[in-house]
C-alpha cells in the first residue's frame, strides 16, 4: 500500500459509494432488499477475490441460462433450486409448525389451468407409470376438516418427464379437484419415481463440475388453498430403507411417506382390479389459517 | 418455536446442507468459489425475510435480462455494472499503485477486430461529434517506453450510441494502432458526450424504480497491451467544473483529463484546419510489468 491510499480502503468505499446510490429508492422494501444483496456480492467479490475471467464465466453461465429459459424450460429456477436458495424461501416464509403441513420447493414444473378431475378420477391422462391410489382430508391447523379445499397435484411420469419436457402440448399426471364436503379427497395418480432435473444446459453442468447427483428423490407436487388459509405448497415423498437424497434440498421428513405396494389379486380402494402392482398412499393435510 | 424444533435452526441447517452438498468439488477454487456465493446469498435471504413473491420477482427480472441479452446487448454486464460488482472485480484485481494507470470497467460495447488506423489516423469512421485530438505515449512501470504497444479505443457518438447499438453492421468510433518505436501515439477521435447506459429493459426499470440516472460520465474506452506487460483496461473522463458522476461507477480520479477546446482559428496539430470545434486531450499510460 503506497502513500497515496495508506489511510483508505478503495473496495469498501466504492461498496459504501454503490449502497448510497439506492438510497434514495421510493419504497423502503426496494431499498432494504438492494442493501442486503449490494452488501452480500460486494462481499463475496472482495473475499473471494474474484478474478476478472471468473466474473466473466458468471456473465456467461447467466447468459446461457437465459437463452434456455422459455415457457416450459426455466433455468433460473433451476439453479435456484440447487443452490437452496428455493427451499431457503420457502423455510424462511414457512417455518416449521407441529400442527400444520409442512411446504417445500414450488419446482419449475406447476402450470395453471390443469384439467380438473372427478373423485376417485385419474390424473395420468395417459402418463406411463404405476397406478397410485391418492388419499386423505384438508383440514385447519385447528382440526376443521376444509370441505371444498382446492388441491392441485402434479408429476413426473416414470420416464423422469413431466408433460411439459415433451414436444407439443400433452396435458399429463396433473390435475386438480375439491376436497369433499367431509374435508376427504381421493384420487387416482402414478407412483413417483426418481428422476434428474433438466441437467443439458447450464445447471447441470454446475452439477457435473461439483460432482453432485441431479436426482431428485421420488414425488408428487401439491399446492392445497382454501379460503382463510395460506396456500400450501409442497409434495409428499415415497419413503424408502435407504436414506432418500434430494438434488434441490427439498426433503423434510414430515412430508416423507409410505407408498404400500399391492399386486392385481387385491381390489383397488374403488373396487377395481388392477393388471400388475399399484400403490396406496395416505396423506392429510394441515392448512394454517391466514385470517386469524 | 415449539419442542420440535426447540433446539434447531432449520434455516442454518438448510444452509449447511448446501455448503457441503459442494465439498466434493475436484477444484478447489470452484468450490471456494460455490461456499462464499452460497453463504452469501443464503444470508441475503434470511436476513431480509425474503417474499416468495420477491423470489418470483428476482426470477422474472433475470429471464427478462436473459432473453434481452444477445451478441449486441449484455443485460447482464449492465446489471453487475450499476450494482458496482464490475468496478469492485475491477479494484479487488487491479488495486490502486503509484506508478500505474488505473483500471476501469470494460463496460458491454467491446468488440475485438476493430479496424486499424495510421498514426494520426482517425476512429470516427463516420460516427458524428466535435473531433478530438488524442495523444500520449506508452511506458512501463519503470519509465520504459514501450514501442509497439497496442491501443484499443472506443467511444459512444454524440448521440451517445455505440455502434453495436445501430441496426446493421456499422462499425464506427472504434479502432486500433500500436504505439511508434518511440511509446508516442496520436490519432483522432470524438469528444466524448455523456450518454444514458440502455435502459429499456429490466436493468433501466430498476434504476427508474430507485430513482438512480442511467447517465455515464463522458468517456473514452481504452485496453492497451504490450508483451511482459498487464493488460490495461480503462477510460480517460472528460473533466468538468461540476462534480461528474457515473451510473456504473467507474470514476477514478487519477483518470479525469481536461480536454482543451479550440476553434477553427487554430490549426490542428495535424496541421489541418476545421470548420468548427475540436479538442485535444494528453493521456499517458503506464502499464503494470507482468513478467518481474
Amino acid at each position: 500500500m503506497d502513500a497515496r491510499n495508506a489511510h483508505r480502503d478503495p473496495e469498501r468505499e466504492l461498496s459504501d459509494a454503490v449502497l448510497a446510490s439506492f438510497d434514495a429508492t421510493p419504497d423502503p422494501r426496494l431499498r432494504e432488499l438492494l442493501a442486503g444483496l449490494v452488501t452480500h456480492l460486494h462481499a463475496f467479490v472482495r473475499e473471494t477475490r474474484l478474478t476478472e475471467d471468473e466474473w466473466a464465466t458468471a456473465i456467461r453461465f447467466l447468459t446461457d441460462a437465459g437463452h434456455l429459459t422459455d415457457g416450459k424450460r426455466q433455468e433460473f429456477v433451476l439453479l435456484s433450486d440447487v443452490l437452496g436458495l428455493s427451499m431457503q424461501t420457502v423455510a424462511v416464509n414457512h417455518p416449521t409448525a407441529v400442527h400444520v403441513t409442512e411446504s417445500t420447493v414450488l419446482g419449475p414444473f406447476f402450470v395453471a389451468g390443469a384439467p380438473a378431475i372427478d373423485h376417485g378420477g385419474d390424473i395420468a391422462f395417459g402418463a406411463s407409470g404405476e397406478p397410485c391410489w391418492v388419499e386423505g382430508t384438508v383440514r385447519d391447523e385447528h382440526g376443521e376438516l376444509l370441505g371444498g379445499a382446492h388441491l392441485e397435484v402434479w408429476e413426473a411420469d416414470d420416464d423422469g418427464f413431466y408433460d411439459v419436457q415433451y414436444d407439443g402440448d400433452r396435458v399429463a399426471a396433473r390435475g386438480r379437484l375439491d376436497a369433499e364436503a367431509d374435508g376427504s379427497y381421493r384420487f387416482w395418480a402414478l407412483t413417483p419415481t426418481p428422476y434428474p432435473i433438466p441437467d443439458d444446459g447450464p445447471v447441470g453442468q454446475l452439477l457435473a463440475a461439483t460432482g453432485r447427483s441431479p436426482m431428485r428423490a421420488p414425488h408428487l407436487h401439491f399446492m392445497v388453498s382454501a379460503p382463510g388459509c395460506r396456500t400450501l405448497t409442497t409434495h409428499i415423498f415415497v419413503g424408502s430403507e435407504q436414506p432418500i437424497a434430494d438434488s434441490v434440498f427439498g426433503i423434510r421428513e414430515s412430508l416423507v411417506r409410505t407408498f404400500e405396494r399391492y399386486g392385481p389379486e387385491t381390489p383397488t380402494p374403488d373396487g377395481r382390479t388392477i393388471d400388475g402392482t399399484w400403490t396406496r398412499v395416505r396423506f392429510d393435510i394441515v392448512l394454517a389459517r391466514s385470517d386469524q
